[in-house]
């Protein structure tokens, strides 16, 4: 089976306010949306914003919880970057739940809560190619 | 900021034992592994599995709960691949959450929880294009 995830879905409370942390946190812009899910291109999949209910009938299954057991990467491409992209998330409606220092690997990073809790690591990893669409390799560090 | 997620990770109780399910039901092979993670390369970026504790170290938060409101997508390229894969990930200590059927918006799509409790999505959408190296474009059905 091919190494292959071609989309991640978060389950999300108000799909509004969502879309305008992604918005304003990120700058990010959505490619498609309706009023149960926001689609945004990413490197190489796609990521859902789906109304957590929806989610859930989807699912079939109820009562989904957070804080949950994952997180999503994003990576800047400055040390310096990763403080002010924490504060844009911060500000607009995200809660940061570590700020930036140095993992045990090296590079810097600090975890962001999005509104629904779901957690964002901000990362300068140096170690990591990442190119011009964005496609990160994995290396050692 | 460039539209982009670098790792997805998931928290999980018993690294041996995912190892063995992302195997045995995916047929996926790490491209890293030591006591504490497993990461694997994948369409554009990287999933890794991170034993819980050891997350929620590094995320500064306790208490990680399930099951979880977010899914992953792994999209398969004939109607007939769905449910084969949803039974080989059962058999590798997968839980079968919604058997597969057809979602309204066309293709036919079932969810199997990993030995965590992340739920996979099990999907054959033929609208998305996936190229020869995985990688996913939207495109409404």
């Amino acid at each position: 089976m091919r190494q292959q995830i071609s989309v991640v879905t978060l389950g999300v409370a108000d799909l509004d306010r969502s879309r305008r942390f992604y918005r304003d946190g990120f700058g990010w812009s959505p490619v498609f949306e309706n009023e149960e899910i926001v689609f945004y291109q990413m490197n190489g999949f796609v990521l859902g914003l789906f109304r957590t209910a929806a989610l859930e009938a989807d699912m079939n299954r109820a009562g989904l919880s957070h804080p949950a057991a994952f997180a999503l990467a994003h990576n800047v491409s400055a040390r310096d970057d990763v403080a002010p992209l924490m504060e844009r998330l911060a500000k607009a409606g995200g809660s940061v739940i570590r700020a930036a220092d140095e993992p045990p690997h090296g590079g810097l990073r600090g975890y962001v809560a999005d509104p629904d809790d779901h957690a964002w690591e901000i990362a300068w990893n140096p170690a990591w190619p990442i190119d011009e669409h964005g496609h990160v390799t994995f290396a050692v560090s």
